[in-house]
């Protein structure tokens, strides 16, 4: 990954480094390592996917921390907060180049058009953020949102793995659903550590989605059972909350209920992609891949 | 083009169509059909790469014109100068998508690798010129802005055509320098007309680059005539000129003989394209290529 911004402007091998060397648990490459070593793929092409997916969500990230105006993202400042506007757009737009570079590295047409579709459908998705009202309470528009945000690029890599395996087609769509379910999983469990974690070991401050009025899973659960929460209308409207209405707002969630209904949700996603995982090679790869997808709903950052 | 849009958020169909239809001369996708048509490459592949070519620089223009904050492009309202600087950024984000999915939907693995190498090369172009100090009056980092600006989209679009029309290695060579001579020549005739072009017809304002502080061929040949113009170094200081000292520069330049030099060179560049068609199969899109080659330098638009 780092190797990708030699030959280019010295600065992008500068920004790429701090990018890559600023945390981020890699889940995205593993699951392209362990999936396609599960399969039998070959190690180098699968590294270069590996690599592949992981530009692709940092470039991601980086127009999405400028778009939001996110000062912190794993703790650490992120790009807009330190460099201007043009250089941000410009970095993720090269981070985007690299990624596509190493997609076609790969030598594979297909993968290469889930790429291009999967970075289509991610963008969409944003887009689609930021042209619908905030506050939103709706479960199928927050199940579109987290898949264009995060389980179609899961899809993506655990399906592109399989692929460069040369697996069958049944089993290339079990580990697409494989990854679709990891992701689910992921993204929710993501969107209630914004209300338990440590913002400290989070890395960005408490709340910060119900900040943006962006309701999420908890926040679902809550509103089923406090519809006529004052502070949550005020949230769902888009008004700007002060300090203290935050507080009691993501206390009286954490006390609800709603976040045990939340995580029942994502344990339900990863005994769906558990059950993917069913007939495929009993090996190494394959009892760590179930590990993986359990310690998504055990993580507790 | 416009059914890229399809199947995504309504206001991206809204979006693209605009884009498309405000101008643009479509001369990528005309080398792309050309060249290929001349060496007898397949017409759907060859449309399918005339508009990969064509998004790809419409999406490089979205965040190009965001970064220089533009108002105007072809004399009709930017992106940015309507939308939100984030629905800018990730407009721009869901046209490369696009335009990759059309580079994928070619089944050309070397293609593909062009496409990304060639996206490198814009945004690495960009990012060169933005952390390069202003009013840098040097022909070889003149040259080197206007090939990845430029020149390096043509010399794709022709080495890509002869590559989908199954030409032989030495016909591929020739195409793709072309293309970079075709492409350089352009982007000189561009330069120049930003200071004789009348502004309505060239649709931005006069001596835009010189009011940004960017040093081209006319300015180069200019200040090897009169090095010692004071108003010049005050441009290359990054100064903001009034728009006094901006006419009477612009008159200056066109006066010293400086706009014929720059349009010599671009001849050159034209005849070397013209060399590179010398030994191509004489045919009806050969002579159309010819024709497109000289109408480079004798536009006045």
């Amino acid at each position: 990954m780092l190797a990708q911004a030699d030959h280019y402007h010295p600065d992008l091998s500068v920004v790429l480094k701090h990018l890559l060397f600023s945390g981020g648990k890699r889940i995205r490459p593993t699951v392209a390592l362990l999936t396609g070593g599960m399969l039998g793929g070959d190690p180098e092409q699968l590294v270069i996917l590996a690599a592949a997916v992981e530009l692709l969500h940092t470039a991601t990230l980086v127009h999405d921390d400028l778009i939001d105006g996110a000062i912190l993202r794993r703790g650490i400042a992120t790009l807009n907060a330190q460099w201007s506007p043009a250089a941000t757009v410009l970095t993720g737009d090269f981070i985007f180049a690299r990624a596509a570079g190493l997609a076609a590295d790969i030598k594979s047409v297909t993968v290469m058009h889930l790429f291009a579709e999967t970075l289509a459908t991610i963008v969409n998705g944003e887009i689609t953020q930021l042209f619908t009202a905030r506050g939103l309470a709706n479960l199928e528009n927050y199940n579109q949102r987290i898949y264009a945000k995060t389980a179609s690029l899961f899809e993506l890599t655990s399906s592109a793995a399989a692929i460069l395996s040369s697996a069958d087609e049944r089993t290339i769509e079990q580990a697409r659903q494989f990854g679709y379910y990891i992701g689910m999983a992921f993204q929710i469990v993501d969107d209630i550590l914004d209300f338990i974690g440590d913002p400290s070991t989070v890395g960005k401050p408490l709340a910060s989605d119900l900040r943006q009025g962006l309701v999420t899973m908890p926040v679902l659960y809550y509103l089923d059972m406090f519809p006529d929460d004052p502070d949550m209308h005020t949230v769902m409207q888009g008004v700007n909350l002060d300090e203290a209405t935050i507080k009691r707002l993501v206390a009286a969630i954490r006390e609800s209920g709603a976040i045990q209904q939340a995580m029942q949700d994502a344990r339900q996603f990863v005994d769906g992609s558990l059950d993917q995982l069913a007939d495929m090679p009993d090996n190494e790869e394959h009892r760590a891949l179930e590990s993986l997808a359990r310690f998504i709903v055990s993580r507790r950052l």
